[in-house]
């Protein structure tokens, strides 16, 4: 199984949560799209199915990546399961001015603890889910407002075993491109992290992660294994900064 | 329902017999199925479900027309029956020179006779899709070495009745983007055409073809209705000259 979090988008460039909103990638994102397809070319990893999220980066940086792969035909499937952690009321924020307006300890603890959401957004906001025709099928109770990594992992959970789990249990390379925080929970409960440990966990854009699985889809080597170990180490470096940035 | 055939490829702009050979779009097919889009989101038609082939040109459209259209994470199928009719041993070839080789009564029966399949491909080309990993799940009596129209009916309507009829049955608006002869064949079946009256359709680049169906999945209105007919009608005379060409 190959995990991918998507390419920079317009809001990771403008340094703004970004959440459930649909932003697309930027010119750099599109660029670490292909050079992901590239890597998977290069190691000799043809995805055989392809789950993502329904959020744009997602299928975008999919479409480019399976393109260079000449997989573009590969069967996919998109859930809501997938998307990216949603971020309440910060969706749309600046991340500095937030971290300004509510100092670092509280800007941390909506960042990276396990299980403390932001605040939840208004229905009405130009940000919410509320009114987008993709989630029209979702009864209200299952559409968050906020979210924190626990709740994450929570709702991917059951598209883990009912969807991707079936295809692994075929046989097939799967490849999943999703989030920062989709991507997270899936690894915490591969890598049965803590949830302590798992807030030092960064997942690098753009560079496709490779878990190679026993049959009961436990990792053959915890952590997984970066088709590019150097690129993907200096990210992580670079991804813990940020929201520092002034 | 709505039709929608691939904008222009680069064996369109070449001028050579395409069938399964899997290639891109170019820059004008790109604009066209951006256009389509547009169509799409101006008459407020706005797709539920993707259905399409496994050849680039086909997929392409469809991601670019529905970017546009802000329907990128809708679901989507992909299949080989509903890809370009195989032009068997003409795949590859030059249009002009073929029709210069062989004269025009034998190339119009390939080209346009309804049950008159071109020489078979010999498995060893290059413009085979016998090694192709995409079909590597067809055994080999499925796998056409050639086809004339007829034979692409045939292998279009399972797909038709198991996999499009379901999701308009269920009140979902579908879109098919598909190839001139995988939609000729669909719309021959839907507008109960005689087999000598087929061979007069054209489909249109890139101009989105509607058909609103009764309850029983028949036509409200033969024909269907192109989104701009106007640029249908002309589009329709300028196929017809195709392959005349010099």
């Amino acid at each position: 199984m190959i995990l991918l979090r998507h390419g920079e988008s317009e809001w990771n460039a403008t340094n703004q949560f970004t959440g459930w909103v649909d932003v697309d990638l930027t010119a750099k994102g599109e660029a670490e799209a292909k050079h992901g397809g590239e890597l998977l070319v290069e190691n000799d990893l043809l995805p055989d199915v392809l789950h993502t999220s329904l959020l744009k980066r997602a299928i975008r940086t999919s479409q480019i990546s399976l393109e260079v792969a000449d997989r573009h035909w590969i069967p996919t499937k998109r859930h809501w399961r997938l998307n990216e952690r949603h971020y309440g009321a910060l969706q749309g924020k600046d991340k500095a001015a937030t971290l300004a307006e509510f100092g670092e300890e509280q800007f941390m603890l909506w960042r990276r603890s396990y299980d403390t959401p932001p605040p939840a957004i208004d229905n009405d906001s130009e940000f919410s889910n509320f009114h987008d025709p993709r989630y029209a099928g979702m009864p209200p109770e299952l559409r968050p407002q906020t979210e924190c990594l626990k709740d994450v992992l929570e709702r991917a959970l059951p598209y883990w075993y009912d969807e991707i789990v079936p295809d692994l249990a075929a046989g097939k390379v799967v490849l999943v491109v999703a989030h920062g925080n989709s991507l997270r929970a899936i690894v915490k409960h591969l890598d049965k992290m803590g949830d302590a440990e798992v807030v030092g966990l960064n997942i690098p854009t753009g560079i496709p992660l490779l878990y190679e699985l026993n049959d009961d889809f436990t990792p053959v080597t915890v952590g997984g294994r970066y088709l590019d170990p150097n690129a993907a180490a200096a990210a992580i470096e670079a991804v813990k900064n940020q929201g520092k940035k002034k």
